[in-house]
């Protein structure tokens, strides 16, 4: 049994533990959903029926790339259905021998409008949908890395480091100037070391952009790491798990309120990243972080953390909200990243990838702020 | 008045006569939705809330970003409400004066089981989510570009020949190799050009990996432009609004079977093209292009086209699917994209993005299929 049929006969078991009788999961354009991915090995761009009797049908959009990579127990082209969710479940359901009034989940990420379509096109199956069902479950199997995720990770996160190392070389030699310059660095080299891309958009911010969050564009043509405080946050994508890391460069001596900046978030980060053990509550993590800004008159405006994996966020989530009720365990591998923003003085973020282990953690990336 | 006011004014208006109280949009990750550009200027990651009394409060995750970008009658940080919409929502409705018992408009991609919550956490409410709402009234205004647009099509399309012209030089001359030397041209091209970036991820698809739809991992450091097909698919970005493109290079005496597949596309493009004028149902194009294919015992497997602007898959759609109602009108702006594929040949795809004028159509982009 490959891999990916392991993982489905799991959903296929939960599935019969809750007495739905199949779950379908879907990935397009608006709604992906690399779970496909983790229970196929199909890109994505396709619906995927699974039963609690453990069969299952993958129904791709590109039946040449389902050829090349997909693992089901049947493949049935889109285009077979008119590209119609609606038409392919009803037609999946009748092949596949689900009963009438039978219970099948959708994915969570279902649209309200395209529910009530489901619900008056296929009449004779009952439909769930919900936030804490099939996807929730996948997405906890997702959370806890395996031995083969975990290597796979080791060796994200060394080119990861090989490649901050040569961008850092590159910025203190003046090789690079401008913030393409060092995304473009980060696309070519990620791809020469067998990487399928970055996982995400590359934000790099000179000292006049480093103020967002998300810098918008996320890189241009302006200067990078020149005088003030600049940001990189990148991440890598080996076989379909993206690293994700943020390295801030201080060039010149910094003003009062940028020192402090710094300073609150490498400590920040040194006290959330000795937290990381088995057991504790990603949300104790987060508050501390909140309390050591909190006294400092400073507010972080986003989450400190989450995990990563086929997605560059996904579970478990690390932040403040009260609904976080996500503990951490061993094969979790999480972001650690508080950062600080001003509209004038600019944006400081440390993030590297935190592995929980037995014990407690090993940091895999090596990501740092570097002062020039 | 800004435009986006005149936008938002628009929204208002067209509220005010469905009896609807107001209206949310979000953007958010998994979401997007770039109507939050168009009515406020906000590059995303918000809720928009707009009244049939025309007032707009724009929500933001990142309040620097919006003091530099938006335009709204009010900006509340989207932390006040502890980035959770439901709460944003409730305190928004009481803000503006929206009555108890008031219909509100959800975005029509709002997952079912947010929906419930959204019911269930605001009980003086009531909403309304649909696929034919709001949202579709301001992709119908989206999908037809004014002068402004237009002229900044112009300029886009100009800025993406200038790219592909550069291309086919590097690729005769032996100065780009491989996938990645072309994508990575164009990223760093379009930026040194005005341009935010790419409008999508560029597709490099050499002759070993052509024969996918959207080839996967999107480009490599596989050779490029050998013997064979290869495909590249891009659009550049400017001020939002992305161009979309599809370039195919020939090496080489192709055998018969190649051959026909270029010939085909090639037909079925002029023909697609040439019946671009106002009052044409593209579905009757589509249907076209179909009955070129099929003479030739052949099937395209995607839609032959669609509206290009502040998303790269916009309305009007162009496909045969029998619920497509659209018809070409002044100010569309679209692609014609027909394309072959096969497991062992590989593929062969020509796209060019086609604005429908008073008069009949003009054809924005000059790509084209390239034999080496």
């Amino acid at each position: 049994m490959d891999k990916y049929a392991e993982r489905r006969a799991k959903v296929a078991a939960w599935l019969a533990n809750k007495g739905i009788a199949a779950a379908m999961f879907e990935d397009t354009e608006g709604r992906r959903d690399p779970s496909i991915r983790y229970l196929s090995g199909q890109p994505g761009d396709s619906l995927l029926f699974v039963t609690a009797k453990g069969r299952s049908v993958l129904v791709p959009w590109d039946a040449n790339m389902a050829a090349r990579y997909a693992s089901a127990d049947r493949v049935v082209p889109y285009g077979e259905y008119g590209r119609q969710a609606a038409k392919a479940l009803a037609a999946l359901a009748e092949d596949e021998g689900i009963p009438h009034g039978a219970l099948v989940e959708l994915p969570a990420a279902t649209p309200y409008p395209v529910y009530v379509d489901y619900a008056a096109e296929v009449e004779n199956l009952d439909f769930t949908c919900r936030a804490d069902g099939v996807d929730e479950f996948v997405l906890g199997l997702r959370a806890v890395k395996d031995d083969a995720e975990v290597a796979l990770y080791r060796r994200a996160a060394a080119i990861t480091d090989e490649v901050a190392d040569e961008i850092e070389r590159m910025v203190r030699e003046g090789r690079a100037k401008t913030e393409a310059d060092v995304a473009l660095f980060i696309e070519r080299a990620c791809r020469e070391r067998g990487c399928e891309g970055t996982g995400f958009d590359t934000l790099a911010a000179g000292p006049g952009r480093s103020f967002g969050i998300h810098a918008f564009p996320n890189y241009t043509a302006a200067p990078f790491a020149t005088e003030g405080l600049s940001i990189l946050d990148f991440g890598l994508k080996l076989d379909g798990y993206t690293t994700d890391v943020t390295m801030t460069f201080t060039r010149g001596k910094l003003d009062p309120k940028r020192e402090r900046m710094v300073d609150l978030v490498e400590r920040a980060y040194s006290e959330a990243v000795a937290m990381c053990r088995p057991g504790t509550a990603t949300r104790d993590i987060a508050l501390r972080v909140e309390a050591i800004f909190d006294e400092a008159g400073m507010k972080m405006p986003h989450a400190l953390g989450h995990g990563v994996g086929l997605e560059a966020h996904e579970a478990p989530w690390v932040r403040t909200r009260e609904d976080n009720l996500w503990k951490l365990a061993p094969g979790h591998v999480v972001t650690m990243e508080p950062g600080l923003y001003d509209p004038e003085a600019g944006g400081v973020r440390l993030e590297n990838d935190v592995l929980v282990t037995e014990t407690g953690f090993e940091v895999l990336t090596r990501s740092r702020i570097v002062r020039l």
